[in-house]
Parts: C-alpha cells; sequence; structure tokens
C-alpha cells in the first residue's frame, strides 16, 4: 500500500477523533461507564438484542417469554437518560461512518455500477 | 457532518481512485467485461458461490449435485487468466480497503476497547 494512501487515511482518522461527534461519543460512553447500574442495564439490553437478531439471522423461532424480555429492557434503557444519550451519539457517529465509506468506495461503487454489478 | 470529515474523506477518495490498486483492478475488469464468454463464466461462477453462502447462512443444507456444480464452475475459473487476474487485483483492492478501514475506525475501537466491549 503506497504511503499516499496511508497519509490520507491517518489524516482521516485524525478528523473523526477531532470531530464534535466523536468526542460527544466518547462523553457519553465515559458518562455510562461511570454509572455501574445503567452500565450493567445497557449491558443487559444488548446481550438481549444480540441474542434476538442471531437467532432471526440463523432463522430460529423466537419465544415469547423473550419478546417480553427484550420489550422490558427496552422499556427500561428508554428511561435512561445516559442510555439515551450514548445510543444517539452513537447513531449520529455510525451515519457519518456510514457517509464517510459512501465517499471513500465511490470509485468502487462507480467500477462496479449499481445496474451491472458482478 | 464537519468540512474537515468531508475534505479528508475526498481527499482519501482520490487516493484511492489514483492507487496502483484501483488502477489494476479497473482495468482487469474492463479485460474481463470486454470478453463476454469469460464474463459469463465469472458471473456464473459467483451466482454459484452466492446461492451456496446464502444457504449456509440460513442453516439450509447444500446437495451434493450443488457441491459438484461449484467445483466445476471453480476449476473453470481458475483456468481463465482475465477471471484469475481480476480475482487477484479483488483481493489486494479488499485488503486495502480493510487496512484503511481499520485505520479509520481506531478511536472507535481504541474507545470500546477489544477487551470489554458494549
Ligand atoms: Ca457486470
Ligand atoms: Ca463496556
Amino acid at each position: 500500500m503506497s504511503s499516499n494512501l496511508y497519509d490520507a487515511a491517518y489524516q482521516l482518522e485524525r478528523a473523526i477523533r477531532q470531530s464534535q461527534e466523536f468526542t460527544a461519543l466518547k462523553t457519553s460512553f465515559a458518562e455510562l461507564n461511570a454509572d455501574p447500574g445503567a452500565k450493567n442495564m445497557f449491558e443487559n439490553f444488548r446481550q438481549v438484542q444480540m441474542s434476538i437478531q442471531q437467532k432471526q439471522m440463523m432463522g430460529q423461532d423466537i419465544s415469547q417469554e423473550e419478546i417480553q424480555q427484550a420489550q422490558k429492557t427496552v422499556a427500561l434503557v428508554q428511561q435512561n437518560h445516559k442510555i439515551s444519550k450514548l445510543m444517539e451519539a452513537e447513531q449520529r457517529m455510525s451515519m457519518i461512518v456510514g457517509e464517510l465509506n459512501k465517499i471513500i468506495l465511490k470509485p468502487l461503487d462507480e467500477m462496479y455500477g449499481p445496474a451491472d454489478q458482478m
């Protein structure tokens, strides 16, 4: 890989690190991690989410009990300000990463083309 | 999103577009597309691959017939120079995109940490 590519990638890495959105994400993350109760609630919520997603991907059935458990964890995290703040910051960051990827991968998208993918 | 982020992303996009690896990929792609027989063979190979991957992901069984068909298409594409050249160029490009992503996403990797993912 040429140094041109490395230099440009590291420049973008610095821009992300210094961005308002990343700084906000880091702050929200630190605030949640400083609150063990909220942190635990959030990790539990993520685990329940992942377990359901995995089952859906594998085509497995999701039990009524699992649906109820998921709804309960969603209701809990929605009431916690630190968690909702972190989730919003994560969503913004994820949108930015998506936009950056769209820009960066434009040469490849143009080459393969939308209608004539190989 | 700040103009800093946009500028850095577009700079990386230009570096990719001008890279030796992307130029080689574009050439291989054009050469294959100019050869309808090889292009058709390659598209068939990709379809067989994708169909098997989808079944594996869904936990479905893959028939003996499908395995044989896949082996036949692999043997065919391996003998075609234009196809193997394109596949090598695609692999190199995909490695580069992976390396670039690793650099760009370092701030996020550091924040979440390898051992303490949320
Ligand atoms: Ca095509
Ligand atoms: Ca954690």
